[in-house]
């Protein structure tokens, strides 16, 4: 079964890496950054093309949303399987004659930084039983943790993610603009941000909040209203606050 | 030197085995809650008392803030260092003739919970300069990061740690609400959740943004903000949205 992932981005060189230290040949990595092409074809001996995309059984198009539409059309053949690694598109997005799917790898990618792919839960969907039993063999060879999703269940996992990754990673963003005002180095909150962590995976987060506003400190949230003086900041500081108060009828 | 704990919830009791653990005598817990002092003591063989309490050199006050300034009342001794560990009230919350401190650990505690506390952040402040170099010490038995830090810049500190700690988990409360209401298992999302965090130990939080609001990927937000039904979720989700472009201007 030949195998060709398209794009050169952070997605496709983390799959290529978790293909390849599972024994898993791609037969050709196909993109536009002839740069970025090479640098991946080097590290995991993976030819490269940015011309003449080879023929496969399955293409797997790790590139932005916006493109995947555009990129796919590339793809002439009709007898072949297409999937794509968005969280947030239908594989309707995909254009084209062959059978459509998706191959959504739930985690946070960036090049220089190295995974441990057995932990990424991979949610695969496409036309039929049969694809779709091929694609979960495939992810299950790189992750324990696989299944099947629709496009329905896959928004909702996407916007899960946007909660508890992206808007985590902003609420960190502007605490080190906080911690830097004062010249205090953000990095003495790493152990506070990792234990925040480590507690959820051994209980419901509901049940480990802490903090002024679920205790209902009227005077620490005073306080801390008037050390703010950035507007944004003073606006997640409410949103957060009166959230957690709802969440505990406070 | 006699060193007195006084309190025995989630903080008194890390700090006594902090102690314990580094070889450093505490010579009495004293508090109201018979059954925690009674587990506490049994655990790192500490004495306690409900009712008398000991004379000593330094009183370590770790009970929730509203209580601090009523609980240091019962010190009538005059010739020593009382100090509490409350990272949003000034020394001088506490009410005494003594010489008064701050000893405030910055991590979030819960009793069933291991941590190593060589990480924890210490931040200290005194009257005096040898008062400030003992407790300073002190906590250097403990942790490698002791700082000194006035109560204007603990008031930053505290406002650091509610945004990168408390908030963060309120985020964790949310996003599972998301999940659970399609039967998602929370636990999927640990291994991103994690990456997020494994990621700000290596590279500013600002740099590691991902996510359709720093894409600008107005067709995802829109799918999303039709998905939430929770108006909570939704305030939430504006608001961090809104946070993320500001700060890229987008």
């Amino acid at each position: 079964m030949k195998i060709v992932i398209i794009g050169s981005g952070n997605v496709a060189y983390h799959l290529a890496k978790a293909f390849h230290r599972n024994q898993m040949a791609i037969s050709q990595i196909f993109g536009r950054n002839e740069t970025d092409l090479k640098s991946i074809s080097a590290e995991l001996q993976i030819p490269f093309s940015t011309t003449s995309l080879m023929d496969a059984d399955l293409y797997l198009i790790c590139v932005n949303d916006d493109s995947i539409g555009e990129v796919s059309q590339i793809i002439s053949k009709e007898n072949c399987l297409v999937a794509h690694t968005s969280g947030s598109l239908p594989k309707e997005a995909l254009r084209g004659k062959f059978r459509k799917a998706s191959f959504y790898p739930l985690q946070t990618f960036s090049k220089s930084k190295a995974l441990d792919y057995s932990k990424i839960p991979f949610f695969v969907e496409a036309e039929n039983r049969e694809d779709s039993e091929l694609l979960k063999n495939i992810a299950l060879k790189i992750s324990k943790n696989v299944m099947e999703s629709d496009y329905e269940k896959r928004k909702y996992i996407h916007l899960t993610a946007v909660f508890s990754c992206n808007f985590v990673n902003h609420l960190f963003a502007r605490a080190k603009e906080v911690s830097d005002s004062q010249n205090i180095p953000f990095d003495y909150f790493l152990p506070l941000i990792d234990e925040t962590v480590s507690k959820i995976h051994e209980m419901e987060p509901k049940l480990a909040q802490t903090g002024p506003a679920v205790r209902n400190d009227e005077r620490v949230l005073q306080i801390h209203e008037a050390l703010i003086n950035d507007e944004e900041h003073l606006k997640i500081y409410r949103t957060m606050n009166e959230s957690i108060k709802k969440m505990y009828e406070l």
